[in-house]
């Protein structure tokens, strides 16, 4: 299996859609350049498709095992991780004072979308360490961090989140894991934790544990949970390694998917109590998780849109090899490549438009981080986070569910060699479909838009990026042709559908809470749809501007911008009259729980 | 993995729906009255449930497997086989004379619902062994029928269908297998065919393969195509069984799903030819096949159909069991069982909604089928027909592409253990995904839509349909409420959709064919979807009526079409919108082959 990163998309998107030029005068990224981008672009495209790209299917073939507690990964997992961690790629967006590379998410973004697209599975281990990285940077102590986070960042360690137990999943204030102090500053950790990524695999020296817990004291509920690090081996003063820990790996998941990746049972404090840290304050490890999950949920939506370009890669080059029928024009009397056929077309752009947009709006929420960690104004910061944060559940959410289609259309462009397991494009097809489900569900991203993001502020964040859709649209209107005309119209109506919804949520959450999360996953992929199409709008108008310039690429911008238009957009109506037109969801609540 | 027959639903459906009461009036099904039918699918489901659902999962854990030649199927598949053959289910709808039951295609398709859902990997052998026999029955001589179909009907013997070769798959113009006369009245044949279902299993003592070959003197396409018995064993004059004949089954595949149903690649003539049989008439192979495919594709929409209620059913069972997280409007200060929360209950009644809606289009459908056949009047048998062929391809392919969707939505509503293959939603997922490709992949089925069904005639059975659509709208216009306000309005707009779309096939496919196939597909979903909800506003105008028989039943026949005109109608206005205003797909095809 190959892949090819789309660099000259990546560039498009970060120089002219996610404002490059402008996140490279932050102070800090003085040196973060265009040219240092593509510089890292290259290198990035040259490791994930020379060296991870072919053992995607290998690691699908011959999953992880697990036995007698340990787990070996796929061949050619440990040498290849290896590899990453002497390329520094762990540490791309992490601080130059714990060897990190110090570079804007920005230009990590597109980083963490290679990894993906060339192995997921493999992908998801750096991304758990990143996760750990950032909770350890926000809430350890200056002694953690130094002992921790460069032996993280140079891949010598790996990192996971422990959060779900068997009886909690979404639901955290279930969790009963337990700390108990043992006087000395250290804790003893007693508890079972499943579905941990990486929770136990060959590939690093050792494993940093951040474990949900609850102290002997602790309140009931969400506010009674601790952040706690527990290594796999005891770490002494000077890094090297010391016992082993009392924590084991019990068994590993058999899973539709992402099969390379371990997901691992793990049980804690068998023998006598597994040697824990604190990290931060007591009970505020909800809070420290959130950091780490926010984190993990933009890079969980960048595997949607990773996993969606390498489908439509896969889906591109066999339609344009395999021969079958001939042309419904008749302009062929002999059988063509079906890429030529009406509805192989229809759903090769039906996947490339979803992928484009749903990244062009990834790689913007990046740079509105880049602004809101580094800008010196405190209020530009703010509103680039607030920006930022409301983005987050649709990038993550919208992103994972298209992806979902995107795969199943490349299955469908294969016919029947696409169910073929040896074919490859099968494996999308299953890799995909944890996506909307790990560091939260859709359902759990679409009540964090609705509560956190959209009425807590009244609708005024929503506003803002509606007040930026309707420059868009009025830049739109100063231009002619099929494509401005159907982008004119279809994002207008999009514009004006995710207007009332949001009106609805802000005025009816409070008063009828079931009939607007009934509608809180319509609302999220409505403003998947229209955020992503205004990305779209944004690139016709530069595409249109710049066409002259490289006519192959921003004419096929121009197609594909339109073609998103009349395909995509009308969907955010469909999605509002869900909603709104409901009138308080009646349909969706009306069946009691007897009756289904 | 169990499955209980939505016995209440489907005779609901029969009867009010699909007009049972006067299919069993025409010639021939005068005992077939809702008793008979009641007891049939009583019988069915007590076979289905018991014998063939815990096979399901087995047969997912424990594949057919070929060695040598032979193909050993999951255990248990065999002795379930032999009971299917001795309760008679392979003859439910074949005729009396061939010790069939002579039961309407309106009674057999519950039981072929029942049989999917139970276990679609074994279903798969009687559904194409009904195609043999259809076949055989159109065009096979009397000796060909008296010594075939008496024993594929008791199923000592199963019947396979093989059309494609690895480079002729949709294109069937391209098929290179060839049959040589012997002088004798027999062929040998002689060529490759892959993707053949039950091309060789060890269920049954013989397998008679319908095989698609040209003779010497044929025609370059598909009009030089013959059709060819092929038997595996010989078989003598009085039945018995003679050598092996020379097809060898020299691979399966290794499948994403449906693991248990061997798909053979199938060798013939390597040892000197394998003796084959003409059925029919020479280059009429196609014809003859298709009498087979449109049984067969009829038969994949109901497998749709089966697999998204047995989605549903899963997810129920685990939504009213699962407790996770408080509900949203503070009704209580536990975890509730999560089918409380919205989202969920949206995911199940979209699933629901979606299945109901498919499954009435289909026994619509079927009763056609009867009346088109059965009917002493010629002029109404041939508008029955006519109907019929006009839903088939909107049977299969609609109801595929939803149950896709709906089985994807039973493992999210199954969270984090749905990802698990243990649980068993993850197989829905996997084994729904053939059923958009084979007889006939989406596409395919949409251009017969639009270029036999609907262009052909001028859009005049469209306009049959539609006219009828608009009866039940103005019935709709007496009746107050939520549900008939939410159903009357989408349900018209819906209509007013698909009438555009038609005119614009009616006037556009010869003039743009390319603009006219961009929009297949959408086409092919929009009149799933109006026609489906045409059923659900039929149903709930019944529901309102007999509501206080059975409140239970006819309020949530109210709710779930409530949600049908909510949720899923509106979703035709934007297919509409991608197909007449897109003027042309001109943003499919704006983009060059080199572009992608």
């Amino acid at each position: 299996m190959s892949y090819t990163a789309p660099l000259k998309e990546m560039l498009f998107v970060m120089r002219d859609l996610a404002d490059m030029t402008k996140v490279a005068t932050l102070p800090g990224f003085e040196d973060a350049n265009l040219d240092t981008a593509q510089a890292v672009l290259d290198e990035a495209a040259k490791f994930n498709g020379e060296v991870l790209a072919p053992l995607n299917i290998e690691g699908d073939r011959h999953p992880s095992t697990w036995a007698n507690g340990e787990v070996t990964t796929t061949p050619g997992f440990k040498d290849a991780f290896r590899q990453f961690g002497e390329g520094g790629w762990q540490g791309v967006m992490h601080p130059v004072e714990y060897d990190g590379q110090g570079l804007p998410k920005l230009i990590a973004t597109p980083c963490i979308e290679m990894m993906n697209a060339a192995n997921m599975s493999f992908a998801l281990c750096p991304l758990l360490t990143d996760g750990a990285i950032e909770a350890l940077l926000t809430a350890g102590t200056d002694a953690q961090k130094q002992l921790y986070v460069p032996k993280l960042i140079s891949g010598e360690w790996t990192g996971t989140m422990n959060l779900t137990e068997p009886q909690a999943g979404s639901d955290l204030a279930l969790v009963r894991t337990r700390a108990e102090p043992q006087g000395d500053g250290t804790f003893k950790v007693f508890g079972t934790k499943i579905f941990i990524t990486y929770g136990e695999h060959d590939m690093a020296d050792n494993i940093v544990h951040l474990v949900l817990a609850r102290t002997p004291s602790a309140p009931e509920g969400v506010k009674g949970i601790s952040l706690f690090l527990v290594p796999k081996f005891m770490v002494n003063e000077d890094g090297s390694l010391g016992e082993r820990n009392d924590v084991r790996c019990v068994s590993i998941e058999h899973k539709l998917g992402i099969k390379a990746s371990p997901t691992a049972v793990l049980q804690y404090g068998d023998h006598g109590g597994a040697i824990g840290y604190l990290i931060g304050e007591e009970n505020r490890g909800l809070e420290y998780m959130f950091i780490m999950m926010n984190a993990a949920r933009f890079a969980v939506g960048m595997q949607g849109v990773a996993i969606a370009d390498q489908a439509y890669q896969k889906a591109v080059a066999y339609a344009k090899d395999r021969v079958q029928s001939r042309p419904v024009d008749g302009s062929a009397k002999q059988s063509v490549a079906i890429i030529q056929h009406p509805d192989v077309r229809r759903m090769l752009a039906t996947m490339r438009s979803l992928t484009e947009g749903a990244r062009a709006l990834a790689y913007v929420a990046a740079a509105h981080s880049d602004f809101a960690h580094h800008h010196p104004d405190e209020q530009v910061r703010a509103s680039h986070q607030a920006i930022y944060e409301f983005l987050v559940p649709i990038v993550k959410g919208w992103s994972t569910e298209m992806s979902i289609d995107v795969a199943s259309l490349g299955v469908q462009v294969h016919g029947g060699m696409g169910f073929i397991e040896e074919t490859g494009a099968a494996q999308y097809y299953r890799d995909a479909r944890i996506l909307t489900i790990y560091e939260g569900t859709t359902a759990i991203q679409a009540n964090d838009l609705i509560g956190r993001k959209t009425v807590r502020d009244g609708g005024a964040t929503a506003q803002t990026l509606l007040t930026q859709v309707d420059q868009t649209i009025a830049a739109l209107e100063h231009h002619d042709g099929a494509a401005f005309d159907a982008m004119h119209r279809h994002l207008k109506a999009g514009r004006e559908a995710f207007a009332n919804v949001v009106e609805f949520m802000v005025q009816n959450t409070k008063r009828d809470p079931n009939a607007v999360f009934a509608g809180s996953v319509p609302y999220l992929k409505l403003a998947g749809i229209v955020l992503s199409g205004w990305q779209m709008a944004r690139a016709l108008l530069v595409a249109n501007e710049k066409r002259s310039e490289d006519e192959a690429f921003y004419g096929a911008k121009i197609a594909t911008a339109h073609f998103f238009a009349d395909h995509i957009l009308p969907q955010a109506v469909a999605l509002e009259a869900s909603i709104v037109s409901a009138k308080g969801n009646e349909g969706v609540l009306a069946l009691d729980i007897d009756q289904f």
